[in-house]
């Protein structure tokens, strides 16, 4: 159950303060020019160690162990591993026996008997180092391809939670307040959600004109000792029509679960949302005329399947669990117990898991790409016969 | 793609106006009564046939194949099939060659470069009833282990969208206004959202007090010719510490993907949900004592694993595409349309939906129970050794 | 784990005694034209009926539930359904309570502390009519590509046992008494083993001189109340290099599981089989000149993948241990019983396992057939492009 | 593809040229007793080095990345390396362009349209050092539970090729010449198949008596410069009733995936195998009396479930393809090429190839074990009640 994905898969394994964190990449197709360099980059944008985010910090030197030959991929798994050279395990010999609030700890303990209470073990968001590596390694498919994911942070606390991410036909994006009756040409002012900005920030911000208080509401937040969550917003450009598997395999159930299992995530919602809910099907339909459709509303997904829009959805995380104030809580044994933090920890760790986000999806995005060509039988034709 | 689950799994097959519905459980532990009736009646419970839901008519008599044998459970797969027997498939012959706006013909047709246009062939909400049947087996073995999983309306579009849904360590679930600094046992008043009223409602409303209001509101929907979104709150009781699986099949990723799955779908949130993106970690963390936990916003579940608090989570649906307005659109010419739907549709899916979402948790539960047996060696041993 | 192929795959229940046996065909592509009458004839082949089968006589009507749209694949699960109609589950009462020897009843009732006793169940060869019905919709896509599966009776008993079964790179088959240095031009005289014939003869054998003397000797297995073993030759022409996947589901891999899985069968050899044990690599290696290889010991397999030559295997089946003499057994309660079967059986399971060896040799090939297109980046390309 | 397994999973990683060959376990339950120099010394018993295997020395020494604490298991993955340290990629520069006869060159290059020439890369014999951990960590398990898997040479070339391997009901293993009529009582004398000997011989011989023979064949096929074929000799004692799934998960079916799959194999069978063909039902049914069965034909397998007895079964390996006489082959131009193979090579593969076998089977077996605790529902409730 360390495996993502059906066809293009992610295996993974490690933990926080042992030797490493690694993974396989299988199914990736072979004749794919393989870029170290840009790997690497990828992982060195999630690194933890500027003062938005852990303190821990880390070399995080990808090696890649098979899989490529001559700089080409071939067709077997992709071997890496990453070293941890920077875990201080002392500093988690205060909770060897006590369960951290909002933490995996206490389930862990109870669904192995066992755990590595040295920086949450395997649970511990050091683990994403791997699933970076394999949006990463994905991502060298995709770009070949003329696909692009990119994420970025919507808000921060309360800071603009309120708004709607939404991304219209040609790919553009905004922040909206009102999204009745929207239709993309009638869009005449609103913020522009700004997904080069957002890869220059040093927080990943969305918004020129957000940034400085999305850093002041972090800043805030680290001097009372405490954390804050966020929303992470995230579009799909240049995607094809027809991704996504009948029935149970379909592209938002898919997104959906990779969404949900990065730590810290607690909800997830496709195209405008929960703001769906509250509208009627004449305000919440996306027209149509020759040229194709008038509105995004559904977020580029249709029963499941792209409809060619740009794919858009919003993540929402919770404020990590690590707060440096004294909580109560529970040890092994079942005793009552106060407890004062310590460690490195990341006071938003919506900022990081931005690039989680992204990785998670071109691994998706990988997987259902694969899985489409068999869709219909002519493709199969083709490349049999050739 | 046309199966769910790892262990305990359905597969599914048929379209909206085939021959019928059907689909197959495999994994079922043997031993364990089987009980048609209920199983009959969950079905029926799903039916439309109400004014609130389609006028579809259709008996949806469940007929199972295989996998029983004196009324207990073989552990062999379980067939089953649901004829249709109402399905007007006339009524689509104005669609054959144009895309319903909202609906999957669109991308189903890019996807095969084929589609079964009457009904919305295997992208029919229709499918969903091999769900509510497979997650009526799930029950019953879930019931033998005390679990109990419960589904109803939270909110009609507008009404109730607002507030929030929890569930307290003790299994009391509640529609709150405010939830920052939430301890369980300071909720003095609020209203409670309760299952059983649900369970009689017609619409599966949650509330005594709102049950009329939701009902005006889709009366006034229908009038319209219009259809309306709605939210769906669901809990489970009486579930134990450890479900869920490490790294890629968490219990809340699970349910995310299966919730994100069903037809109309649009956002889940676990546990307070995006609220808690709002907010401080000492917030939103749980506290615990040496009794256990004192609040329940994560919705039960740390790092991907169930803490034997209940679980809730809500779940948003859009409003049916389905409406009787004239629309534009477009046909497989790529050219422009205007288009009345005819056929008989729901007004608000979340209705019907709710017993869907239900379904889907009792698979995904039954499901990451089995896989949960192997967590410790000693459970093995034990039964090896038996 | 009643699911068989991963992107291909057959899903099936039903027992000898129950309503029927029925499948579910997911993965298949879109836009195939579909050929009921030809499944059907694959039915009817297996069929017992005949003086050398069972004398249980089924109609065995196959019916279509899902997946099909005016005779053409929609790339949806193809639901079907076989009822039993001439099931006498008298015959199997006085054996409630005991396990008949060489059977799976006293496994399956270790197993899941229960069975259904009434033809063995699920365990029966009944089953295998799922398969075949799934081979032979497999077969629609295989048929298109011109790619043919043949297989026919090799040895019935001690009868041409000792020969050995050779496809040359031409596609002939031989029965060879000597394989030693074997060159396919040098093939001078030697017994051809003739598929036409077999898809002729009512016990499929595959040689004109020996199908009498196999008749008389199953005759007189008959006459003694006995069964006996025969062993099954299958030849795949047509079939394109690249096919089996690196490294855990390789070509030879796959079909020894889906062979090694058919009720009765004991050993499954590829190519020369067991005979390359005993021979130096000298002799075993299949040489090359410009024109590609000139013989074809290995099968047609190299490192798990298809080299374009025919694929060739042989099946040795047990005699089933359905036989009319009184035999020595226990009960559920653990006491000696000596008993003597009543019911209906195969004298020679091998001339029914012969339709469903093929069968299982068509799903292999269209699950790796259609895994093979990822292989190469330049396929997925050339259809995302397109 | 490069995953082995459902439940207890096996993926690798690596070229046998490239830096190196790894792993992860997956599903290895938590609690278990790690044991560093028991996994060491099963590598080093597959090690090439001595004169009758490889001249390569490597040595081979497993890193553990991640999955154990304090030296038990915690039931996350278990990741795992072996550095190459020997590999002469020069030897293998003269096969750049052209493709060794018998080798999977051929095909790696038409499916993937690359491949790392260097030693066969991903298709070397020198991946089954990851198999080879892979069933170390698996027996782990095994031995906690008191099951045995062990094999031996039962033959090279045509030396003992032609006599039967048969295990008793006690787990007395023998090299027989007649196995009609057999029952376990009767055997009078017999060559004892002796697996502790093979455990000490450094050919894995399974006789004393042949050993010599063995090792005089094997010299004068070094002088040869050629390579000799061989078979395998498994004996699994220890094992409980119920083992294997229903339907195509049979326990004989996975065995023979998981033994065809292991570079060099063209036949398995189970039981007295190919020979159960020739005979009649009356010889090969195992009878039972009140205490079991009166003897083993089936090889501990019934329906594809173990029945208790032990298990066992004969694989046939080739001789390798690797020689050192003049061949005829094809480059990758398709011109006709004649070559010396340089390089070093096992003479007779089926020697190392023993340890890969039982390697093999314990994964097989592993994975079973935990598929089996959910057959009967008084399992699962017995644990989730505790």
């Amino acid at each position: 159950m360390n495996t993502f994905g059906t066809l293009f898969r992610l295996t993974t394994f490690g933990e926080s303060h042992g030797i490493g964190i690694g993974g396989v990449i299988d199914g990736m197709p072979a004749g794919i020019k393989f870029d170290l360099d840009y790997i690497q980059n990828e992982v060195n944008r999630r690194k933890g160690g500027k003062i938005f985010t852990t303190p821990r910090k880390e070399d995080d030197i990808v090696e890649i162990y098979s899989g490529v030959f001559e700089n080409i991929t071939t067709g077997t798994p992709i071997g890496f591993f990453i070293r941890n050279s920077n875990s201080k395990s002392r500093d988690y010999d205060n909770i060897k026996e006590i369960f951290r609030p909002g933490h995996a700890d206490y389930t862990y303990w109870h669904k192995f008997g066992i755990r590595d209470h040295r920086g949450g073990g395997r649970s511990s968001a050091r683990e994403t180092l791997a699933r970076v590596v394999g949006g990463a390694i994905a991502n060298l498919m995709l770009k070949e391809l003329g696909i692009t994911v990119e994420s970025g942070i919507f808000s921060v606390g309360d800071l603009n939670f309120s708004s709607y991410f939404y991304t219209d036909k040609s790919g553009k994006s905004y922040s909206l307040d009102d999204i009745d009756f929207l239709v993309d040409d009638d869009i005449k002012s609103a913020t522009i959600a700004d997904f080069d900005f957002a890869n220059k920030s040093d927080i990943f911000a969305l918004f020129n004109g957000l940034e400085d208080k999305f850093k002041a509401k972090i800043l805030d937040t680290i001097n009372k000792k405490d954390s804050i969550g966020g929303s992470v917003a995230t579009r799909v450009c240049g995607i094809c029509k027809g991704l996504g598997e009948v029935l149970y395999d379909k592209l938002d159930s898919k997104i959906a679960q990779a969404i949900m299992g990065i730590n810290g995530v607690k909800s997830v919602e496709i195209g405008i949302g929960a703001y769906s809910s509250l509208i009627m099907g004449s305000q919440n339909n996306d027209l149509m005329d020759g040229n194709g459709f008038l509105s995004n509303k559904s977020g580029g997904i249709l029963g499941g399947i792209s409809n060619g829009s740009p794919i858009f959805f919003r993540t929402f995380f919770k404020p990590t669990p690590s707060i440096f104030k004294k909580q109560t809580t529970q040890d092994i044994n079942q005793r009552a117990k106060s407890y004062i933090l310590k460690g490195r920890h990341d006071p938003c760790i919506a900022i990081r898991g931005t690039t989680v986000v992204t990785a998670m999806t071109r691994l998706i995005l990988a997987d259902l790409l694969l899985l489409n060509i068999h869709s219909k039988f002519e493709n199969i034709a083709k490349i049999y016969k050739d």
